[in-house]
């Protein structure tokens, strides 16, 4: 999984039927030092994240594990939202700070 | 997911017998501000999206998860045309605008 | 999918039973204007692809989805031979001119 | 496989469901020749690795192989704590040293 | 597959019950021209192959498709020793020169 933080949100009326009532998010890549970095990923939202919120989101295969992806074209999906993080013993992120 | 417009599509009649009738688009990667990528992917098209068209793209076993492409040597599926989405709240792109 | 040049191939005699009787081919990755990069692969040939053709390769778990190449240890096939693409309108490449 | 290192977890109370007791370490990426690299990988723990720990892990489908992550969305796993490599018979790292 | 270069192997006794009994190489990446590239991966060994060995390696659930590897958590296998290549009728590499 990779660190990522809520940006956007896409909206497509003409896709595939198994595509259906998923919440389609822009998530920007951030590193461990939460720091954003110039790649992004369109990701399904299994848990309601919202704008501006760091989430933790899986691609490939493992992105349909959900109950909400399963046997869906969906590579990538998000499905936590991260409360904090440290490096080192040091805090990198308090959601809640 | 990533987005990506499409800007062509590819012929090839001699190929395995697991390929016949899927239309093969040229896409090429866009990133979340709607900027042009280097890089490009030949995906299969499951929506009827047509030259110019800025759409959503799977790669991996996710794109065998279509109807179309179910079982089949595909490693990528354009599955939606994009509507619109937005960054931070500011729309960065309208097809209907 | 991604465009390649197929530029030679590999023999390799101890190998696992399960990859017997494959034609390994050494593909050079070109872009989708046709310029030749610098990545490679070495692909399974489902379509009996000669020296110096354009052809789509395939990775991951949909290079097991031709029937030469189901269940084994090998994640690219080469699974057509490119007659033409374009690219906005253009043409970018015939094989038979 | 890739070599990394243990920095740091990761907490999140608002998750999928089958994301539940999973722990998320902070690994980083390092080369075979110990260096530390720029990338990272958020991975679940199935073999109770400490901070500073270098470790295997293993991505994508994969990571869904242990007993802790079978059938959970979770691309990247932390399978194995590493003991000691070589290259070209010159020991690069030992734990117990 | 990659052509790599087995450049050394990496020991591990604390590791998930699933990863028991697989040599664990790691594999220096080589270009189709023989050069040796800056990245690596650590892969099972399922063809016997030795220190020096140039070799082919899959990745991702490929990497599970020998019978050494099946339903582990590992994702890169070397799975062929490379005897000889060549590019464009040029002989690049020969085993037994």
């Amino acid at each position: 999984m990779l660190i990522g933080k809520v940006v956007g949100s896409v909206v497509a009326s003409q896709k595939d039927e198994k595509l259906e009532n998923l919440k389609l998010l822009v998530v920007q890549v951030h590193d461990h030092n939460n720091e954003p970095q110039p790649s992004y990923v369109v990701a399904a939202d299994s848990v309601q994240a919202g704008t501006g919120d760091l989430v933790l989101f899986a691609t490939g295969s493992s992105a349909r594990q959900t109950t909400l992806t399963e046997n869906r074209p969906c590579d990538a999906v998000v499905m936590a939202v991260v409360d904090s993080w440290d490096l080192g013993g040091e805090n990198v992120y308090e959601k809640w700070a």
